[in-house]
């Protein structure tokens, strides 16, 4: 019984790197993600497709077709730290579960089908991101990560030694694929929120991150008249508030978020005389991002400047938009018509390997709901049915693209 | 000769319990909070002071007068961590040192003077302020103190048996005063800003000071479209910035500061789901501090309300404004005119040991400029010839008391 592989490889999995508080943390190249790969490995094996890992430690699960071309399904295998059980490896399972179907009910496909178990998408443990799709793509940075350190001391190449991998064996760029299709947990409310299964995505957002940093000065609290403060935290105030309303103008898909802020000296009865903030702002559509993060260093500048404080903005990240295959995000739709699943189209607000892996394949991705939206967190979930829905889904699409 | 005495003795002080970097740490009833007692103790007795110890740690230096009453100066002796030279020890030098040159001018006088080194104002190490004056008054709160512990284990109990007082023994609450004169450093830019020697106090502000903790969801930075959020940042920076409108549409002298914010989970890819900031807000006049603090209060509930978060306002803090003795007040002005000092009437924005004596004796402060408004900090420093006019300001003012 097919749903029973689903199930029984998503739970042996969830078992691997769990916290005692019930989170999972499995951490590029530690010994809790080398268990996960090999349990994967020994899975893929045990249902007849042809594992092999390439030295990025990306792990993949084929299928051989009777024509040339490969579509290619999976997501990543690493999770944030005591982050939840489908984030990831839900992309996985369903891709393996889906072409286990295709094979018990239609044989060998035409086009080879596989499942990648992407090494590391999460940034998890080292300061790169993307390492696994980077590496299939073949544009991985290896001077860049190479000498980086984690928290726990080590370097990407010795984490790697240790597993049997070669740090400077970079795998050979992947030609043979035709499509990718990812399937992924939303993450947000969208999906549970309007009642739907499955979300179609056709565009990962861009996104822009700055380090905002103010420098005023820091006073008494009581000695210090209002007309003679240089008060970093009410610059930080009036900055957010001003650009949470031009956001708000703005509407959706845009969306701005300040989730960090520290002010020095930072007790009650001290006038701030410092603030940092974070800034993460996010669109689909690059011009309206560029536009924005514009009026973003504008208001920031326009606000310090009239208040007295100096500051600085640091970017310290941006990603364009990345569009998906209209041609398959099309396909998608047609197989959730036939499929009688409910669906919605949307974008991702959220980075995910698919957007590194469209920059060299057609690729799509597909959304199940999350239940309350949260992610990232032991609490992470999705209504069973809605996981199996997904399944149905990327059968479909990878039943369209490899054997007809 | 008499300017020597006082440089010398804030020489002496200065450098007992100086940090490594230049500030000063004497937190209550420590070894260099033990060293600078007994060096003033010990400069009293040389310059012909007959000198005590209460039971509470305060020091008195007494010159005997020819009538009954006392007429008493000073301030307190601790400081903060890493404090400036001249917060408390600067009017207890200056008390001392305006003593001494009225003896040498005009031998005995007729109200016995006194010069006292408070035991504590500053809060420093057990969680309790005004220690000191509130002895001297006879309003400590032995119940309140007794259990209480410092960051370093002690109670006060144990601290003071350490050094020789006896934590049972309340001080008998002194009858004997007819008036209190404190001389401090501003801690504010004011009289800087106006170019005057002399601040003569009216009244010390009352303060206010809430814990402020927000409660709305921690979310996905990037799947969370900006109408689905209950972003705990944004509803704090939405009230302070309506919060300080108001409060600089009210003007001086009130004042608002947020000088603490902290944020749940507090990273910059996460809608922030809490938020606790700390209020404090300070005015002249109770009835308006009143007035505003509801402001705070109603404006905070209805911006968290209307975004859908829940809020928690705790008051930390409520000390009602203390005015100072109009006749003493008054006595100042005529005191800075007959010695040509530059000076202006003003209000103390930050608490002192006057406000506790003015609850028992007719009481007054003088400020002199302090440079940048710096205080608290290792560059706290004030003009040697502006300190110098506030010990002549207090001398015109205990000889007018003590003498006449």
């Amino acid at each position: 019984m097919n749903d029973d592989l689903f199930r029984n490889t998503l739970t042996e999995l969830s078992a691997i790197g769990k916290d005692p508080n019930g989170g999972l943390t499995r951490l590029l190249f530690t010994e809790s993600w080398m268990r996960a790969q090999q349990a994967l490995k020994a899975a893929f094996e045990k249902a007849g497709l042809a594992a092999r890992f390439d030295e990025a430690g990306n792990l993949y699960g084929r299928a051989q077709g009777t024509e040339k071309g490969t579509v290619l399904t999976g997501s990543h295998v690493d999770t944030v730290r005591n982050g939840g059980h489908l984030d990831g490896q839900y992309g996985i399972v369903a891709g393996f579960a889906a072409i286990k179907r295709l094979l018990e009910k239609h044989g060998p496909p035409k086009k080879s089908l596989e499942v990648v178990s992407f090494a590391e998408e999460e940034g998890s443990r080292f300061p790169y991101v993307f390492w696994g799709s980077k590496n299939v793509v073949g544009i991985a940075d290896r001077d860049k990560v190479r000498e980086a350190k984690a928290a726990d001391g080590a370097t990407m190449p010795e984490a790697m030694r240790a597993l049997g991998f070669d740090f400077e064996k970079a795998p050979e760029p992947r030609k043979d694929i035709d499509a990718f299709v990812e399937a992924h947990i939303e993450q947000g409310g969208v999906l549970e929120k309007l009642g739907r299964q499955i979300g179609i995505v056709t565009a990962i957002v861009g996104q822009k991150r700055y380090v905002v940093r103010l420098k005023g000065k820091a006073n008494h609290a009581g000695t210090t008249p209002m007309g003679m403060r240089l008060d970093a935290m009410e610059c930080s105030a009036r900055c957010m508030v001003a650009l949470l309303d031009e956001a708000r103008r703005e509407g959706d898909p845009l969306v701005l978020t300040f989730g960090r802020i520290e002010l020095k000296p930072g007790v009650g009865n001290v006038v701030p005389g410092e603030a940092l903030f974070s800034v993460d702002t996010r669109h689909t559509d690059r011009a309206v991002l560029d536009r924005f993060a514009g009026r973003i260093e504008a208001t920031i500048r326009e606000t310090a400047e009239k208040a007295g404080i100096a500051c600085e903005i640091e970017r310290v990240m941006d990603e364009p938009p990345v569009p998906m295959d209209t041609g398959l995000t099309a396909l998608f739709g047609e197989v959730c018509k036939a499929g009688n699943l409910s669906h919605h189209v949307m974008h991702s607000g959220a980075g995910h390997d698919c957007q590194i892996m469209a920059g060299a394949y057609p690729s799509a991705m597909l959304f199940v709901p999350s239940i309350n939206g949260i992610s990232h967190n032991p609490e992470e979930n999705t209504e069973f049915g809605d996981l199996l829905a997904g399944v149905d889904a990327l059968e479909g699409m990878l039943h369209r693209l490899a054997y007809r």
